[in-house]
């Protein structure tokens, strides 16, 4: 399984300037180097931060830009290095393609804090050229950042999983919080949020959704199985769960206010903000004196970590909930993902789409 | 060694209203009670919560109140349940003398977070009587809160320990960061601050002093025995030091901004914060995230981990740096603390001070 000849061209969709609208594109794909591997897109979910950097939110996007970080494919071709993974095989792609190997976080097996990691798309790598994502019919991408999907998981199952489910894992498992009989909360029920319930209750937790209104109510109890469901604004609700939660996962991607959750926190309880956002958020400092609480937060996982969560998921049989459309359909499932308007991951049917065709 | 049948009315200095100023007052104290240790108080430090407190900077005093809450002190009395101290031993009292002994805290042993623990002074005992500090010729205090003083460690540097130390002590201990070669920074060189660069050396860390002026530098290195002294506004100092700390301990207690600081943890690295601080602290989630880092704080220690801490300062023969000032100076002694016109620790002689005249 050598590298070809000249470079590829394949087709995905781009967007183009800040409106953030995606259409057709074609671009060249490096040849399979000798660490690489080649796959066929199968599915890819659509994350929050794809909105922000195709609308240019955070100010550094480069177009034409192939959103796309939660990537299942099968694997088309192996470079020559490549042992781990062979052709057929499902395998997952998510958020960076590349670390410097050499730092403190690398040598350590967290590459996701790497200074020098290389995002899956809007980054340029090693040899000069744009990354692009998963809403194209291949990727080509280091057999370090590439995981095996457990056997029996289907495609679109497995790609919130590898963004949105790691989001969530990483952190409980690197602050100990993934033993059972724990309390958790849950603040913001969109993609991760949602996968948030999933997982905590995987792990045996007791599991509470803070939310600013009740509209979620009945789907999270029923469908996601929460165990309570508390509206922020009702103060005898949460007087009720103050000083009870081991931990809060945030999942507020916008500006909010700290201080009526931090109450919830028990001795050493930790908030564990998942959110970039772009004003700061504030908190008083008794709020964590009293009570050693810390406010922390984590960046989606390492690629041990992926495959453990993978792993962990499978075993559990953890569903995640889901929307699946066409391509031709990702321009509105990304204006219904800005208004919250999906349960709870759209993922994109990429190899049952028709790519290069509006 | 019983009780006795009267109450006891014993003189300390007290304020009287906001102004803040001490002067003589005469109190009742209980008698010696089963679980009780009365003591004779030979030294008590000065705190920056004493200055708080008597002002009712916090809008919860109560006068007349008698501050002091680093308290050295010789055993006069023992109660019939008293097996630990004996008369004539040189014992300490710190921050509380109370706590429910019931909650999760309390059977963690970790009382100092009980929700229900009582203030050594400004609060209100089991009896219904106000608490008074160490300002004053005796306390009586219950004998879980009293603590043995390690032989051949003079009142005047143990009073220190009992606050300002435990603040330091407590945080590196429960967070692991207790352990050699580990880098430490301490923002803010007061009573707290100076005892983190003691503390911190005696551990073992590279230790070095973030500060906004360079007033501080001389004695700071030669005197304290930190390793390295950087001025806030050197944009060049404070780049290299990026990304190079396991841990900050926070002492200024006023509002100041975080942004400067938190580039300079390393992956995992902590915030301690420390400082009572009335206004909201405010932070960029993206800060915390990439790097997983915490900001999180303390409430002094333990018991156990004043013990603790008290052998290990003691074993390390850590001396804290103090003035030491006879009781008709503490008003002085006050307003010049506000001014941070001390270096580092103002402790009364109380012992050695005619407390019933001015």
């Amino acid at each position: 399984m050598g590298s070809q000849d000249s470079e590829r061209v394949i087709t995905g969709w781009a967007a183009r300037d800040p409106s953030g609208v995606l259409s057709p594109y074609s671009f060249p794909l490096r040849n399979t180097g000798a660490e690489d591997v080649y796959i066929k897109v199968l599915s890819c979910g659509i994350c929050h931060t794809d909105l922000h950097q195709a609308k240019n939110d955070l100010g550094m996007s480069r177009y034409p830009m192939v959103p796309g970080h939660e990537v299942v494919g099968e694997v088309v071709e192996v470079g020559s290095n490549v042992n781990k993974f062979k052709v057929g095989d499902q395998v997952g792609v998510g958020v960076i393609v590349g670390c410097c190997r050499t730092c403190h976080p690398c040598k350590a097996e967290e590459e996701q804090y790497c200074n020098k990691k290389i995002w899956s798309y809007n980054d340029v790598y090693t040899d000069g050229n744009p990354t692009q994502g998963g809403f194209a019919t291949n990727m080509i991408v280091d057999q370090k950042f590439i995981v095996k999907i457990p056997d029996g998981m289907k495609p679109e199952q497995a790609a919130p999983l590898l963004c949105a489910g790691l989001t969530v894992y990483s952190p409980l498992k690197h602050f100990g919080l993934n033993k059972s009989g724990l309390k958790g909360g849950i603040l913001g029920l969109g993609g991760v949020g949602h996968m948030g319930v999933k997982i905590a209750k995987a792990m045996g937790h007791h599991v509470t959704v803070i939310s600013s209104s009740d509209k979620k109510k009945k789907e999270a109890l029923d469908d996601l199985g929460a165990d309570e469901y508390v509206v922020s604004s009702n103060a005898e609700k949460m007087q009720e769960l103050s000083d009870s939660l081991d931990y809060i996962i945030d999942t507020i991607p916008v500006h909010h206010q700290l201080e009526p959750y931090l109450p919830l926190l028990k001795l050493n309880g930790k908030l564990i903000l998942n959110g970039v956002i772009s004003t700061p958020l504030s908190f008083l400092t008794p709020m964590v004196m009293l009570g050693r609480k810390s406010i922390t937060g984590s960046f989606i996982g390492s690629m041990k970590e992926t495959e453990e969560m993978l792993q962990f998921c499978n075993e559990k049989g953890l569903k995640s909930q889901i929307e699946i459309v066409k391509m031709d359909y990702v321009n509105q499932a990304m204006e219904r993902l800005e208004k919250n308007d999906v349960r709870y991951r759209f993922v994109v049917d990429v190899a049952g789409s028709k790519l290069d065709d509006q």
